[in-house]
């Protein structure tokens, strides 16, 4: 691990980071200038004036994507401000742009205040055709999200929520087949409720699992408790109808699936010998998942994944993002619905043609799965 | 002209737009991708949470400018808003990036209201290394960049004012040389008291010229005026000694040197006869200029310049942008100075080595200019 760090420090030392800009047309002579510039740019832009549509077929909007962040919960490196969010960012715009043919520019703003963010992020639509917010904390990044979905005319993705609720639910309609288990009637339990664990228990919902438990740091999440977060407080209504309380190990018992969007190292083998037979575990803290594939295995999992590209069934969100604003953009939808994220999840799924234990995903690095989700986006409404 | 109009519809309707991402490192396989991004990208996160400074080495912010604009002030076509303007913020993207080497993107912003202009642009400083104002009208261009100048920590120039101004100052060097005239005792007349007049008006005072009258659409600019705005104001208190009144016909009564920054036809012949001896016109409205080349040189002025790329002697802010960026870009210099503005005229002027009435500037397409600009913007204070 500490040899991958050093290279990628290496890396973008040598490169001075990892974007620039490309210019899409000639500037070899005065006539080049003048087409592309004044006088000749006047034309267009007065095209555009007269007939705002024009903007997509006249300028390079419709292909470009704001990656919006606030640096407040980046990696699991947490609030470690705009700047420092910025490599990240920057990597963002390489994959947008590297797997999905997507335009991005990294915007890493120096304020956490939620009217100041919305604000922004709507004074600065018309340079853009998607928003995508990254690495915001929880819960503005909610707020941050529905109000902005509200108020602009482009699409609004929060990756950290639908990117990974995408790809979880891709990667449990095979582990189910797997296993053979209706994932419908499967007990879940997702620990951790901060922007991915919500939207993977919305998508979870909306797909229609009906046993699920949210669990936080300070335990299951239950009508009884009096802490709770708004969104938490809707979670809870939705979630766990035994209303039990108790801790993660509590939560587990008996459970098909657990799905860990938390931290390293918070699941014992013991907690997987608890689960029901077949369990299907989703470790997905990073770099430390919250157990080791091969203990999770040895302690009776029938299927684990994680985040990490070292072991089988990598959940990337790479496999959702570039494709889901592909095929928005070049549909030229408003909005990203909620059945085109299911739609994204199915078509992720139906992409493993024969689904196996240790291959329930695509390969991160699959060129051609982006397509297969942009068409699946187009086609849903 | 009209062909030239349909020749950059056809080109951006081609390419759709005219600029893309461009990703600096690979992704072919699993080790890129957990280099650029995932888990490698976290060490150069925390390296700049530890160090803010290693931003600069790390990431590719030192060598991006945000061209920002409201678009309340395009080329002649005036407020044709954020959308409208882009193709023009596109064009001076692809400007930056060809002529300077330096990473541009343009941002549109819907707002034309001064404080929020000036939140957003200071919530954008952790993704930019410089700030390029443009196209956004007087008086608003003054305070907007004042404000941003105090409040950022990156170098911020309002391309409109002092683009122009750094280039009409080396065009103007060469013209006095060209007639045998000491500018500094020059009588001057500038038509036009938006950005880029006062911008060349406080050049030209910065410069030792003692003589000059700035006209505006009421007429001579002088302290007996009482609708004034308060940058007008300031100027009139430096400007027009002998406190003239009257209209441009009577500003260019004896007049060594005349500079239009205003609209198209307003220069008869008979204004230019009654000019100085070996007159000199700037006459840069564009696509028509205060008054033709031919007619203005029929009338006895001695040089005579224009912002068109068909006729000789064209003032073209390319020659200063582009140079003046990489220079304060490659130093890390926190402004562009006043005497870095001087130190680019000089040099953009003494890069022309023997300068005739046909050739007071260097050829905006000779892709050695800003290198030239850049090295004297280094060395300036």
């Amino acid at each position: 691990m500490d040899d991958v760090y050093q290279k990628s420090l290496e890396l973008h030392e040598k490169n001075q980071g990892k974007i620039e800009l490309k210019s899409k047309v000639p500037l070899a002579n005065r006539d080049d200038l003048s087409l592309a510039y004044t006088p000749g740019v006047a034309a267009v832009s007065k095209a555009i004036a007269e007939v705002p549509e024009k903007v997509w077929t006249l300028t390079s909007r419709g292909r470009w994507v704001a990656v919006v962040t606030d640096g407040s919960a980046v990696l699991g490196l947490g609030d470690i401000g705009p700047q420092a969010a910025l490599p990240v960012m920057e990597g963002k715009a390489v994959l947008f742009k590297e797997f999905g043919c997507v335009d991005a520019f990294p915007l890493c703003l120096q304020t956490k205040d939620v009217d100041e963010i919305v604000a922004i992020v709507k004074a600065l639509e018309p340079s853009f055709a998607g928003i995508n917010l990254e690495d915001i904390s929880a819960p503005r990044c909610f707020e941050i999200e529905e109000r902005l979905k509200k108020e602009l005319h482009i699409p609004v993705f929060h990756d950290d929520q639908h990117g990974t609720a995408i790809v979880v639910l891709a990667g449990l309609l095979n582990a189910a087949k797997v296993v053979g288990k209706d994932m419908k009637t499967l007990k879940v339990v997702i620990n951790g409720a901060g922007a991915a664990g919500v939207a993977v228990c919305k998508i979870l919902l909306a797909h229609g699992v009906q046993d699920i438990i949210l669990v936080d740091r300070k335990g299951i999440i239950s009508q009884q408790r009096d802490d709770l977060t708004p969104i938490k407080q809707e979670i809870a209504w939705q979630t766990n109808a035994q209303r039990l309380s108790g801790t993660l190990a509590a939560a587990m018992k008996d459970a098909d699936i657990f799905i860990g969007v938390s931290s390293g190292g918070v699941v014992s083998q013991d907690m997987v010998k608890s689960m029901g037979e077949q369990s299907i575990i989703f470790a997905m803290a990073n770099p430390i998942p919250e157990i080791m594939p091969h203990e999770a295995l040895e302690a009776g999992a029938a299927v684990v994944a994680t985040g990490r590209s070292d072991f089988p069934n990598q959940v990337n969100n790479v496999l959702a993002f570039p494709g889901v604003f592909r095929g928005v953009l070049r549909s030229r939808k408003p909005q990203i619905t909620e059945s085109m994220k299911v739609a994204a999840a199915h078509a992720l799924a139906a992409y493993v043609k024969h689904p196996t234990r240790e291959r329930i995903l695509p390969d991160p690095l699959d060129r051609n799965v982006a397509e297969v989700v942009a068409q699946a986006v187009e086609q849903a409404i």
